[in-house]
């Protein structure tokens, strides 16, 4: 009943995460009858997003490329008043925005964008090591702390970054597992809870 | 912390219906990531809307621009083996929608747009009024059924429609309102039990 080029529209909508085809329809209606400008420049912003943001050269997050020459970088490792000794390996852009958030962190980071994963045919060999010790080496990291998540593939990634960095005399961590902040005790699941006890600290 | 061209993306998708930031900044880092030729193809399509999709110009519903010189015809009013003699008169698009999804109308349409309400200013003269007469005289429409929504706006709507249309010798008739299919009698309104009574038929 749609128009082709709205129907392709919907199903390009419904790609998004989390939307489907219902969800995508209202927003192609909203779009259909919404301010012109606006939606002009929506598409203009999306149809350049390859070209007008790159990942930074220095740690894989997201940087506004700004002349063709210049390698990309993001605007945390342009700050120079974050401290370099300190490196923070995530899986994913999404979880260096959940570490930013809390603020706990004043150091620098590095996305690898995937883990280790045997089933999907992910090995060693597809991970950006080669970088990563690049990175520590140059900037004379003293401590990288490894903020992979707990999951089976993000354990076995970060054992294999703290077996490649470790001769590199620098020192590796590992982010703390346990019961989260206000979460239930009796219903945390086996592995959190061993996890808990395991990694408990001394009250001083 | 995001790039300028990233930041202004993610207020842009923070403007379509029921998303809020966190779903925007969600949607953004998707497309940042996303296969380079769907993402370009995606942002053409919402850039090229306001050249492709025209409201039709027998009904107001969308159709596609086929030339520039041919007026935007819909698939509804295009299809030859839908009812002409009725014409179910419609506030907004989405409602002709959930309609044909109920499959139980086969004439064709009107759509108003919008509908009298004083408060926001509109009045009598902003509704199409002149165009749903000539649509009626020169389709040669015997029924049209008011599916305005029975609220305030829509009902002043309906009676303000029925008024300019009858004396067109046209019959006019209006959507029934009463408790919905699968409603609670218990925990209907007051107005809809009042509706729902005072339109009861027949059982024959």
């Amino acid at each position: 009943m749609f128009p082709p080029s709205l129907r392709s529209l919907i199903e390009g909508l419904a790609r998004l995460p989390g939307v489907g085809e219902k969800t995508a329809t209202r927003f192609a209606l909203f779009l259909v009858t919404a301010e012109e400008d606006y939606v002009r420049l929506l598409g203009e912003q999306i149809q350049g997003l390859s070209s007008s943001i790159r990942p930074c050269h220095r740690c894989g997050f997201l940087a506004q490329v700004r002349s063709p020459d210049e390698p990309p970088l993001c605007s945390i490792c342009a700050d120079n008043h974050r401290d370099r000794s300190q490196l923070c390996v995530v899986g994913r852009m999404q979880d260096l925005l959940a570490i930013e958030r809390s603020g706990a962190f004043r150091g620098r980071y590095f996305v690898l964008s995937k883990l280790l994963s045997p089933l999907d045919g992910v090995g060693p060999a597809d991970l950006p090591l080669e970088a990563l010790a690049r990175r520590v080496h140059e900037d004379g990291v003293r401590e990288v702390i490894l903020a992979t998540p707990p999951t089976v593939d993000g354990e076995a990634t970060a054992l294999l970054l703290a077996r490649e960095l470790r001769p590199q005399g620098v020192r590796v961590s590992r982010i703390a597992s346990g019961v989260p902040h206000g979460g239930d005790i009796e219903y945390a699941d086996q592995i959190t809870l061993g996890r808990a006890l395991e990694g408990r600290q001394l009250i001083e």
